[in-house]
């Protein structure tokens, strides 16, 4: 790719910038990256222009549900209208989703990530969550295994059978059910075990019995912490050695400072918080006065957070918490992989891989400041640009 | 246009839903609507296939800036880390904007205009106010005037002078100033005067002479109020019989009860809020409280906002206002073309323009649950859908 206006690579500071420049990428990954001036003649240059806009390394979305049916309207609605969201909306979820047969699951799932793709997403995580029986759950993983397999994209799925305590269950019998469910989930290519643990939810005592069983079967561990209350969450991700901890509106700094020690990255989803409507954006400061690592996720979900735009989540970072631009693309690109411990994407680096998102704007500072702006023009994965099938459009 | 899902025509309240469609449009303006089935054969329907989307009247976006030149991307930087806005910016924007020939600033005027009639806008309100000499804001009302006549929508010219006293510039000598330039403003198309009215701009009394001057010129009247601090600005509002007052984060009960017994309508900019991290949204609930009748507006600007999607401005008034999504929805539409006191646009009843906005949603309120997505597939501007002018796109 030539013509980069501003190429922000992400290697070993979030605030790196070259201009002018160009990138080659060959069998997939980053062969060699600088000044356009200093490519050597001959250099097998893709001839791809950036018409002088700004790169950034593909999108690292570390923490969505993307494998749903049905829809929460109503909820949504309501919420509005000045309702509490209690956690009750997924079952309307559960059962849509248990309804659903798996192509159809595909084909919801693979459309929203074909809009993540074209947003500039490269590397997502994908949850279970909504079947919420051994089954169910198996199902919903084949569909995550299908998505990893038919898009463009790099997928980590993650096991997440203890999103809530399935209505008429006894929660024990429940607890120990996911647990057997582990390596079952691991066959059908999970790699990380999810737990949400918050009031209402899963306790810290069950949650620390499921991450433990998920190490002993050779998972990564990862957490919905501190969200809807204060519990404690945020230390037992520390003291699990959770890759990271996520939410975290009622984070501590105690707690903010068990995650740093440990090496837990925090996770931060402001569409939620704009999404439920409680305007908690307190807990960035807390995380970076104790010196956490942060990622930023789009959270994609039917009940919180229909989103599927990483720049539109870079964007209300920036609003919402103050942070600044290029620590929000950092977290969103470096900070994500950080999440899922990806050493190869997140970064444009020699060696690795070539995904790139292309933005909309002559500076990255505009896909701050322009609101409700698309914000990414063309997103490459591994060396090719990302061809948007055609959407069906107005009929004239 | 056929094969509408959810047809929100804004005729007589904000929650008239017709299901399953049809609109035909003759000569631009609407000739007939209702149920798809109640079409008589023989009728003479475009073939526009919505294909089951929701339509609205074309938005009429009732407070913008649109003519500038230059960029505040410091200014928007250094927000983000903790400083205050005193207003000082438009400077930069007025200095860019007298060095800018006028074919300059209706090429760049006229790129954001393409890209908001591709967001469902159909009317927009234009004001002057980066020129503040008589030479320049008539060269500004020169470009307005171009964009009226070479893009497809409904323009409405404001004069704003009083925009801010330029700096080294004697207050009343300016307001004088200001006032001897209506009659030329006039000639030059604008048909409203407005003036920032605020903490640190002009005074109360220094607006009321303003307003008087352009009353008895035979020009409309509105106003930036209650923006930066409590002035009693909405009260003069309803004094002078402004159509709208806009901003309004420091309204009181009182000023809103004199807007609401003047007919003023209420302007919202909730993306100014949220750029310039006040998080003051309370005014909703005031206005609300008082009847005030109440539009939605981008306030599209080079330094506290610069949006060009009033589907993103829907989206976020529902989420930060708690407003229900058919009011929002109404304020976009109806309420905009009332504090333009245009009859004939934001509504779709037989005789009104044939202006439509087609949402990229199967329902309304998927346009504000989708957070970050486009939301608007088609515009349709007196019967002719518009077709963007194919945007440069990346050359592979």
């Amino acid at each position: 790719m030539r013509n980069i206006g501003r190429l922000l690579p992400m290697r070993d500071h979030a605030g790196e910038v070259i201009e002018n420049a160009a990138v080659r990428i060959e069998n997939g990954t980053v062969a060699w990256l600088g000044h356009e001036r200093d490519i050597k003649p001959g250099s097998d240059v893709p001839e791809l222009d950036a018409q002088g806009a700004v790169a950034v390394p593909g999108f690292v979305d570390p923490h969505t549900h993307l494998v749903w049916a049905g829809v929460r309207r109503e909820e949504f609605v309501a919420r509005l209208a000045g309702e509490q969201y209690d956690g009750g909306g997924i079952a309307t979820t559960v059962a849509a989703t248990r309804a659903a047969p798996p192509d159809e699951l595909f084909v919801l799932a693979a459309e929203r990530g074909r809009r993540m793709i074209a947003n500039g997403t490269t590397t997502v995580e994908i949850k279970t969550g909504y079947g919420l029986t051994p089954a169910e759950e198996l199902k919903c993983l084949d569909v995550v295994r299908r998505l990893a397999a038919e898009l463009p994209w790099g997928v980590q799925a993650t096991y997440l059978g203890a999103h809530v305590v399935p209505p008429g269950r006894d929660r024990a019998e429940y607890v120990d059910e996911v647990i057997a469910t582990i390596p079952a989930a691991s066959d059908a290519g999970a790699t990380w075990v999810d737990v949400f643990c918050d009031e209402g939810v899963f306790t810290i005592d069950e949650t620390r019995k499921i991450l433990q069983a998920a190490k002993d079967a050779g998972l990564g561990t990862r957490l919905h912490a501190e969200e809807i209350a204060h519990t404690g969450a945020a230390d037992l991700a520390a003291e699990v050695g959770c890759a990271s901890a996520d939410h975290l509106e009622h984070v501590t700094a105690e707690g903010a400072r068990a995650m740093a020690a440990a090496g837990v990255v925090g996770v931060l989803l402001p569409t939620v918080t704009l999404s439920l409507r409680t305007f908690a954006f307190g807990q960035y400061q807390v995380l970076r006065d104790a010196g956490v690592p942060l990622a930023l996720s789009t959270d994609c979900n039917p009940g919180t957070s229909w989103c599927e735009s990483m720049p539109y989540v870079v964007q209300l970072a920036c609003l919402v918490y103050g942070m600044p631009v290029h620590e929000a693309l950092w977290s969103a690109t470096r900070g994500g992989a950080a999440a899922l411990r990806l050493g190869d994407v997140g970064h444009l680096s020699v060696g690795a891989k070539g995904d790139l998102a292309l933005l909309d704007a002559e500076h990255e500072a505009d896909v701050v400041a322009r609101l409700g702006a698309p914000g990414c023009s063309a997103t490459v994965v591994g060396g090719q640009v990302w061809q948007s099938p055609p959407t069906p459009s107005v009929n004239v």
